[in-house]
């Protein structure tokens, strides 16, 4: 169904990277060494691809088989790493480690929009696998859905916090909607390659994504509903 | 082994609705907006029987394959919230949404029963499919507990709780005894068509959970042994 | 590549009771009773090959397929029961709960023991399945570093603790280094039927972790860097 071979990889490896940094922060903002932020971004960033292998029976995992997926992870957190710890040198240490640790890290808004790319990029690829493997458009954007969550899940409960996909702001609905948009348009034919469905998916995804948390979007709780 | 071909995927349905209205209820019980009670629920519903199915190989994974495991998951948890909704509404707001939260939430009951429900017909339909990929039936009762209770592993530490399964209350032992149950009366061609042993066995694990709750049934802490 | 058949079931299943004894403490500390302790020594013991299996393929897995995975677990849970049962009886009941769920553990040391084999052991045993699924040195070393170290995420997210992969003292390092050790080794031929290779990278493993506790060895925090 896909003519282009390269595509399902190429928008996992930007899916990994952007997975890693949202990863990385994630662990620089609970005040983890090296080590653990390595950790982290490489579970946060390997771990939705590896259960949709896993699901689908694409074994072994691309993230394993695929020396790739591991370097782009390791690259992703040294960009980070670098990034930080050359803004980190110019204030004072104390300072630092608090705004690090404290509610007002700077770098919030980063790991913000790369979580949202994470979740457009992760969406698009996971639905594209699954259709790769015969399965419908609906099943396929569920299985890009939990692509796309299963990451940022794996990293919240390691770090011990209540994952995002539980909490107000919508998460699982742009990944859902921008997969089976994606299903949708490659199932009709509608692109060539599958370039145009993927890039116009995944803006989409992120941009939902983005204005949700922009505009503080969520779904009503149950007792407003009465 | 199984002369009937839809009752492992009748037992997995009833299995999913069961999980699901649990799930939905925990969700509910913890604050969460109607989103994120829909992702409880269907992450409850669907994650046991997706782990059973990624350790035997049966890919891609019925979950999600079959549309069916993901609309009963939607509609319990629809039931769940038209259901609580509506006694909502009978009382004022703040109340009902601290009884919710609250630990004299009154749905209590009705989750217990779910639950117990959910231990019964995975334990069941673990260990018949299992049995169907041609594993022993000791090793196909063991599949049937990692079915039965890992669903309800994955709700309670995506809300951050130590589950049920590790608390004093008998979680694990009645789905692997109901599991062994049902596995050595099918091998044994004890039933017709598999539908006497699965009541059965669903029956026993279901009222041994549900007793082993009422009765505050438990296995001694290794310190009352000394 | 692997000459003998054997040498993987035999590093599995000393690993499986390794980690059972090292999930049992957890357990034993965390003042589980009887059943919770077999959950968390069996999840924790098992967890991790169960991962590697079915990221690569080899399903159904070996822990559900082979009887002994569980009896091992079963047996090594019923060992660390009986050593400690008789210790705390010879003490005063109260003096001994609280000493178990206190700072002060006794069996603290056994327990960083187990764990500091479980991980030399995993590390080899997944390395040296996925050599023979022919995956490459490295990726093979990836996975050993999953397999070595996913069943002690288990134990530590079961019982809500940030695990200890991502705390500061290295954990994931020594599992990496030792599987691509043993992965080269391996590769070059330096080896007779596999049993060289594997006593050192063990060895190596399980040493360089125990004096990175014991030495408070970590890798450093970003902001000390700077």
């Amino acid at each position: 169904m896909v003519a282009n071979p390269h595509l399902p990889v190429l928008l996992d490896l930007l899916g990994v990277f952007a997975a890693a940094v949202a990863g990385a922060f994630a662990g620089l903002r609970k005040g983890l060494d090296l080590v653990g932020i390595l950790v982290i971004a490489v579970a946060s960033s390997l771990g939705g691809g590896m259960i949709r292998d896993a699901l689908i029976g694409a074994t072994p995992v691309a993230a394993i088989e695929d020396w790739r997926y591991f370097a782009t992870a390791l690259g992703a957190t040294a960009v980070v790493l670098l990034f930080t710890s050359r803004r980190l040198s110019d204030s004072k240490l104390k300072t630092a480690m608090e705004e690090l640790r404290g509610r007002s890290f700077r770098y919030d808004r980063i790991a913000v929009v790369a979580d949202a790319l994470t979740l457009g990029l992760f969406a698009v690829s996971g639905t594209l696998k699954a259709l790769d493997y015969h399965l419908p458009v609906f099943q396929a954007a569920l299985l890009g859905t939990v692509t796309a969550t299963g990451g940022g899940v794996m990293r919240d409960v390691l770090v011990n916090e209540v994952p995002l996909v539980l909490q107000r702001e919508l998460y699982a609905v742009p990944a859902f909607v921008g997969g089976l948009l994606f299903g949708l348009m490659e199932h009709n034919g509608f692109v060539v390659r599958g370039y145009l469905a993927s890039v116009v998916a995944i803006f989409l995804t992120t941009a939902f994504r983005l204005v949700a948390v922009w505009r503080d979007w969520h779904a009503p709780r149950p007792g407003a509903v009465a």
